[in-house]
């Protein structure tokens, strides 16, 4: 992976980062304490970068299991305490509570402090940002490491989720340059490589090759499990369509919100999607086989290419 | 896996298999030396259950990498030439061949030759085994093992495919009630279990659990590989993109006879589904979080449930 050709990328390191980009975090804020802010935690500890972390959600019990597994080392339920003194605070939640957040902790979080996110859609996160955070927003760094998987929880949590995947920020020209270094700095302390990316861009983008699969996968697992010969058609479905599917494993609340956030981009890319499939349709009613031939036979060498290119 | 509730399974033995069902090959003739039929043959002589096998295709070096793999004992690129003797003929090669090559055995099978196959559609293969083989219909036993991965050719061929998974065959009214045990006991002895259904049946279910999956897969790659952004798109393409595209770096000319030799159910199946998606577009558009939630959730629990069964 790395920064592609597109218009919207800045590859680069961006300005000068400035002194103390590089600082370890004393004490680490994270909000949501699931797959990827349990992983962000368990990483940056790993790498000796952060001192304390304290651990932010509203299950109690979900809280406590991440601090016996050693995660954080504080729960607090109120994110408007559990922000208190930390000078780096990772929005973990899923993307529709980042509103919420942002404004239950503005008022108290240190003046020094600065602020990211791991959410899935960017657009959306920037203006509850700009929002809640008023003239703090410049401390705001918005990102989104590009490595989930279908499971949740912080149980599913590990070391190196990050290692060799890709975080992509999304500062606007507002955001403090010392910021936006001090995030680079901990993800690629994470063993993550960071590309930088305008925030509308990426919506296009991960509309496309993330957030549409997730709907294709849960509409066609949801389409035959609405079936009165559903249970026969799970029956027979072979190991294609369990890969095909593991992605409608993933949690829901999350997809909501991503799909709900990032709707104008995914919507425009759906409805491109839904013409190319229209179209599919009629070759399959025309029994046209060379058309169908040649499409199979270029996304084979698509897909193909992108896995040899991973390798 | 095993008969699910549909209406057109018999889960049954059939009828009486009468003497020799579970008589060893002599010869077996396996046309199409592929993933499929090169994994028949491996599991049939890794069972003692076959003498001899003549493998046939048209690629005279494919055929000597199956003979010096040891897959088959001798090879023929002359279907004609291949059959001779043989007392069980496996048709593995892409479905739409399956007409010319019936028409090319039948005047040379043995009289007490059986013929079967293992491709994914079923009723266009009975209607072209009823075509070419007039009288000696009855010994044709329709099949298709559900063991298909996105690799092909025999090198990716092995004697444990069909291990513990299911093999659906498809018997007429007419089919001959020895042959049809003969090859069940074939797909046992490749450690497969063996589910009877009927063929329009079948064609319905797996256009829905396996060839509309393909086809989303297949659609979705080829629409991002058309874009002008596409290498930028594939470079941030994840895990989730991986496992869901999985299938579409299946075989092209495979592909596209199934989906045109099954066009009638797969044409119906997959306009019910984009009707399925037009209503998570409008959902998606309409910002309706709610519905959205309720959809993910079913299918995650679907899901969940169905690889819950598998384990």
């Amino acid at each position: 992976m790395g920064a592609g050709p597109g218009s919207g990328i800045r590859s680069g390191r961006g300005d000068d980062p400035g002194a103390g980009a590089a600082a370890p975090v004393r004490r680490l804020c994270v909000i949501g304490v699931g797959l990827i802010g349990g992983s962000f935690a368990r990483a940056l500890r790993a790498a000796g970068a952060c001192a304390e972390i304290v651990g932010c959600g509203r299950d109690a019990a979900h809280l406590e299991r991440a601090r016996a597994l050693g995660v954080i080392d504080r729960a607090e339920v109120d994110p408007a305490r559990a922000v208190v003194d930390a000078d780096v605070v990772m929005l973990a939640a899923p993307v529709g509570a980042s509103g919420a957040l942002l404004q239950a902790v503005a008022p108290v979080l240190r003046d020094d402090a600065l602020i990211s996110d791991a959410g899935s859609v960017k657009g959306s996160v920037l203006a509850a940002a700009r929002a809640a955070l008023g003239g703090r927003f410049p401390a705001f760094v918005p990102g989104h490491p590009i490595a989930g998987t279908e499971r949740s929880g912080v149980e599913a949590s590990s070391v190196d989720l990050f290692r060799g995947r890709c975080t992509v920020l999304t500062p606007t020209a507002e955001t403090d340059a010392r910021a936006l270094a001090r995030v680079r700095g901990l993800w690629e302390a994470c063993g993550a490589r960071v590309v930088e990316m305008d925030a509308a861009h990426h919506d296009r983008v991960f509309a496309a090759v993330s957030h549409l699969p997730h709907l294709l996968a849960y509409t066609l697992v949801d389409w035959i499990a609405a079936r009165p010969d559903a249970a026969e058609l799970f029956d027979f479905a072979g190991g294609g369509f369990r890969d095909f599917t593991r992605i409608a494993s993933s949690d829901p609340v999350m997809w909501r919100d991503i799909c709900t956030a990032n709707a104008e981009a995914l919507g425009a890319q759906l409805a491109e999607f839904a013409a190319a499939l229209d179209a599919v349709l009629r070759a399959v009613r025309a029994g046209d086989a060379a058309a169908l031939e040649a499409l199979f036979a270029r996304a084979k060498r698509a897909r193909d290419r992108k896995v040899e290119a991973e390798r």
